[in-house]
């Protein structure tokens, strides 16, 4: 993995917002920036989760659960004019004790390059300056490991996670 | 259990808010009411976490977590002028996609009567009123069957939990 620091701080920021961030890219002709603040085309965050396999849900309701999150984060394929959404997550919670991350996605042409765990470390170190207790999420059968292997500590002490469906 | 109606709605909106309810009481002495709105002594609330074997902490970032909280309920036991406090829950999360259940606590003097049973229905027909995806909580191996028993899913399809300590 290349890591390379592309662009201004300047242009960082006008693009990006306040506190963007490059991110590693796995090639030389591609450049990626982490953003907590350029806003999200709501069509976009959708076909990048329904790449991802997300069981689709309505736009109105999205933008008001994002509205309500503590932290959205971008990854973006960085263009002057067109950045592209390639990378989403979202954390909810009180920040002042715990935070659960939500809606992990990579974008299946980005996926195998590392950009899940660059996406994993950011939002953690996002997190950490808040000095909350814990952070946790509910992983997926086919993601148990990716998270393991990232230091996740799963089930301690026999915990379980509950789902509650409303009828 | 002897479930009595004994509060008049105006005094139940005057010590305890708006949309203070009446809980079903297992004994004709006690008058027990949910609130969501009567605020906490939050010395109080440290010994009710205490008493059930919370770790403790920082009263003032207790406060700001209760602040960023999407629900807080308290169970008192009624008096007129010294509401005492006897149950506690709260949520956080965006309130349109999902939620997650903290800190449920009943203290030791008034369990095993079913009031963490009726606490937690409470809870969930406040969450229903938003209108959720999905209701979450983790849960401590000594009280998974009683999640369990109230039809909580445990795990579905080989999920699991993760934790993350920052160091």
């Amino acid at each position: 993995m290349i890591s390379s620091c592309s662009l201004s701080t300047e242009t960082l920021q006008r693009i990006y917002g306040q506190g963007a961030r490059e991110c590693p890219s796995p090639n030389e002709q591609l450049t990626l920036v982490f953003s907590q603040s350029r806003p999200f085309d709501l069509l976009e965050l959708e076909e990048l989760l329904d790449a991802v396999g997300w069981s689709r849900r309505p736009v109105r309701r999205v933008r008001r659960a994002l509205d309500n999150s503590l932290l959205k984060v971008g990854l973006w394929r960085h263009d002057p004019k067109f950045p592209r959404l390639v990378g989403f997550a979202r954390c909810t919670g009180d920040g002042i004790l715990e935070a659960t991350i939500w809606d992990v996605a990579v974008h299946p042409l980005y996926q195998g390059a590392g950009l899940g765990k660059q996406l994993m470390a950011y939002i953690l170190e996002s997190l950490k300056e808040m000095g909350l207790d814990s952070v946790t999420l509910f992983a997926d059968p086919g993601v148990v490991a990716f998270y393991e292997r990232q230091g996740w500590v799963l089930e301690p002490n026999g915990h379980r996670c509950a789902f509650w469906y409303p009828k």
